[in-house]
């Protein structure tokens, strides 16, 4: 008789095809579902492998366009990058995944879910934090899997970046592209080369991993602090997402006035720390979307940028909402602003200032 | 009668000669004054005119290693960016610049002061705002620039960068540095290459600087917001700033607290604004400038990187304070890690979770 | 022939009949305008005396209940309180008072608006900066009234408090009260002790006052910081915004979320600061006040209290969207929760705590 | 044969005498701790009831002036609050106690510690956390006691309090205290009154508590967020505590530079949520503290108030070190204040909210 059914984030690799057979073993049905959010992988071998595995059912599950359009552009929207460097492309994948995990597992009537997280990272906890927030009656059954020694003193293997070229050999040539966007988020890009133009968010999206991918942009080698509070080295590549989070900035203090900046800022850092410790839903996270989403709501224009060698170069930016005022900022047009008003304002300011001092003179005095 | 004496922060320039020529005529003695922060500048020649204009006396004063020590390094420190991008070269330099004038001013017996930073710049704040919190007395006389209309759609002329190469145009071959830091700041420089060695604070942020600007580094071109929240575009280039930024965010990273890099980051982004609003001379930039050199005392250890086409890639990091712990973050080491302790972890996260779950799925059955 | 039309914000004082007086005299015709925003005034005593100063026109407007709905209420939902002990009654009511103001210009055709507030103080800037927000054309005439010497060491004069009782002779018996909160505003208050109810927001606030200044509530002597920089005494009493912050906190921690009331705790610091400083109307403190109200979806429910005596004293709670779960903190129900998991949550929480304590163990053996 | 020692934090009470009972009978060897921080309690019954009971050896510790000095204090510096509300007394406890007990486990060669803190509480966090922190290889045996099932809506019963007297049965006529800071600290209170002065630390909380106590202050009842992300229901009393964070929040906002008082602020909130999630012994909490304690450097004066009837009333301030300038201020006197600078103030103030009302005006108008 079967313990359950377990619903299985399944790879096609070494170790979850290892819990696949471990669990059948234990006495469990097993359904395997394999997320296709672009990575590069033989789908059909998988699912032909999990079959002869014994899998009860296999479920490949296309979530590219969800992907971008649920969990990347929030992130675009939120200039989310994990102290100071580290633009979350794992980080935002496990929630998506993990989702679609717990539909299957309500839909199918499994009361289990197991992945091959490892115990000591942050997938596990990314993965099992949104399990129980969308499922919280499910089971998660573990196992863990193995790593590599890291120094972090040792260079990175050249062969460790599957996406990027290295910029040494990329082309001595730049792509300009002009980045269009709406709410926050791209809505299209034109390549100003080859006037070659994408427009649906996963095109957008790939063809930006596409243009970065060729010129290198997007790599980086860090240690980074875990949730659980230990550090580990981290050797990322993310060519769409920097290019992206280049053009959004631009466009963002173009167009959004600079105290809102300043809080919305806050509001990003919280966001990709949320992200980052795997609480992407969470009502804290959901509370600071909804707040970062009205913060977009000017946020548009065009930017236009050149990729090369493995850098993003802003050229310019143009917006309908922008409020860049070119007279105001002129020299040559007086305009409204009275020079006056300036030394006011900064002896207003040194009032403050004065006082401090008039006070350190009074204790220097004293002693 | 001479109505008093002015020290005028004097560049050579059209704008500060016609100030000093101006100021005679209504009748005051002029002190001029020329800061060597370390500007492509012919100081002798600005000296001859300066005394050919009928200044009283002249001042040229070389500030470059206290410039470096004592506002550059507290910016490496603080990871100083303003608005996620600008490395406020020019707004370290100012209150450097103002110092020494009121100094002078307090010798010379002189009760005014005078600059040719224009009227609806940042720098006429920075530099009012250092004076009148260092000498609340001092009378500023003002005076106003002509400046450029400034459309942020159209590309920034390439002859506009002095101390940078075009990227496409850097060499093909990337130089490697490894580059020493104690408390948070650099104190040696090796290149790997050619085994060059700098390590006097002024060697190594002017070493940096050419190394940066042979490979294009620091280029940005932004639109910001003033002090005074208007909108202005900015072309800025920081080569040795750029390099040292990515270094010190990476060995900070790796020798700091994560919970105190947290707090750290929030002070270091107050800082960034403070320093761009002119407020290096108040209590609260004490305060703040105080914390980030206590949170620096562990900050030590080599950055391996290389600078290549515009690009700083961090390549390896080492420290004897670190606290990366290769066998606490291996995944074949077990040691004092019980995975059933991060079950446990995310079990106890996820409570609140399922509480605001569980909520939700009695409101949603109630209407 | 006249200069233009001024909007003048008359208090039918002294200070203002001067202004209005002065403003004709320069060959202006002067429209007076009177709020009512529920303070102790002869209204119609105010009319007669602008009318025989030779106003052209006099408008007094009841405010009352957009005050209370559109400004008091807001501020309950953040919890605002300046410099943690100022409740900001007259900071919220100033932009009230302009926005009117600035309706009663525009549809006048008067291109100037006119107040008494002083020259040093924040009501001024308050005022003016809603004037300019939302009437960007507007020119303001100003004027300066006299304070009075004030010297923080002395204590405040008894009869200084309008509102409230001293509560050396207010009643010995308390009154104990029941707010009923929707959306984090509340929607009635019932008195215990004689049940009298009242429900609409002008009569909620109205009663609230009344209770709490029978009672002695909301008396403050501060030393506060204002916006322009320098230090000021102030004497407030807000006795029923003291009530309802006490009875907001505590519905508001019940019902909403740990991790989004720590978020809107930020905000609401935010909120209370540009309130003060008199932004009311900018785009930051409409995105703050849209993140705020946003946070309030779920803040409902009753909260007994009593007042006596200066104090307000929290009973109890209740509410149909608490996330308080009674078996969840029971020690005698185990239910879902594992003692083995708390284990799991301190130990993982431990392990950057053991790391700090190990590297202060090595640098402490080297030395 | 033993299977090692333990030190046991033994409160005389029935809970922690079962937890000795049963570690003997496990094998241990058991040595008691009690901790006096001043709760009234007859620690020679305890000891008795110990060495009947078994103990190897029995420790009674008098922590009092410690525990203010170092514990209270630092606290009183931060204005420390958690959730707006809570005032932290237990929580500044536990490190406090734990603290002293890792040094009689270290001294008597004692592997184990144990307490009687509850699985689902704060405090259980708060005593292992500390244990983990200065004893990192320390095991914790645990054993859990039952509380009370709560209803946040009942009433307290009255008898709960030990501390504080029923404000409806405190004294009808006040004591005035003058209460003297230097570097943040009480460092002398007179009641004005009779006279009576108190000036070591310890004697300093302890009047504190006894002249709050009688007159009922520091009460509260609220429902707070526990570390582990469940609400609970708290009633606490802090008679001293609550006199001493209105007096220092007075005579701190009346000798701090109002912007280093914002930052401090969010440090203090930052160390609140520390200290009550048991983080007194960690690299941030030690990092905050010592930024909070620069930030009292000139934290000095007297602050005379009233406790009358459950409140406390702030009556007047005075101080050496004072930056309110009572010139500046008032209104008579013009000095260096020039009336035009607070209007251009307010006109570059109010540029950004200009370009915001026309930028809506324009999109408006577009639709």
């Amino acid at each position: 008789m079967s313990k359950g059914t377990v619903v299985l984030a399944y790879s096609g690799g070494l170790d979850t095809s290892c819990i696949l057979v471990w669990l059948k073993e234990q006495g469990y049905d097993v359904i395997t579902y394999l997320a296709n959010i672009g990575q590069d992988e033989d789908f059909e071998a998988a699912q032909k492998k999990a079959e002869s595995l014994g899998a009860k059912k296999v479920f490949i599950e296309d979530l590219r366009a969800e992907f971008v359009e649920d969990f990347i552009w929030p992130a675009v929207q939120a200039n989310a990058v994990y102290e100071d460097r580290y633009l979350l492309g794992t980080a935002v994948a496990r929630p998506c995944i993990a989702r679609r995990q717990v539909e299957i597992a309500r839909r199918e009537g499994a009361h289990f879910v197991s992945h091959g997280a490892t115990g000591k990272g942050n997938d596990q906890i990314r993965f099992e934090l949104t399990c129980y927030a969308l499922y919280p009656e499910v089971k998660v059954s573990l196992l863990y899997e193995s790593g590599i020694l890291e120094n972090p003193k040792s260079r990175a293997p050249a062969d460790l970046y599957l996406m990027t070229k290295n910029p040494e050999d990329s082309p001595s040539v730049p792509d300009v592209l002009e980045i269009e966007f709406k709410n926050g988020v791209p809505v299209k890009v034109t390549n100003v080369k080859d006037s070659k133009v994408t427009s649906s968010p996963l095109d957008i999206f790939s063809y930006l991993n596409d243009i970065g991918g060729k010129h290198g942009v997007g790599r980086i080698d860090i240690v980074e602090n875990r949730f659980i509070g230990m550090k580990s080295r981290g050797i990322y590549e993310t060519p769409g997402g920097t290019i992206l989070l280049k053009a959004h900035l631009d466009i963002e203090t173009f167009t959004m006035d600079k105290e809102v900046r300043r809080i919305k800022q806050g509001l990003g850092i919280k966001f990709s720390e949320l992200v980052y410790n795997g609480f992407w839903d969470s009502p804290e996270c959901d509370f600071v979307r909804h707040c970062i989403t009205k913060s977009q709501e000017n946020v548009e224009g065009k930017v236009q940028l050149s990729v090369f060698k493995g850098q993003v170069y802003i050229l310019g930016r143009d917006s309908p909402t922008s409020l860049y005022n070119e007279e105001l900022v002129s020299m040559d047009v007086q305009g409204d602003y009275d020079p006056c008003d300036a030394s006011g304002f900064i002896r207003i300011n040194a009032v403050r200032l004065r006082e401090h001092h008039r006070l350190q003179g009074l204790s220097s005095t004293k002693q």
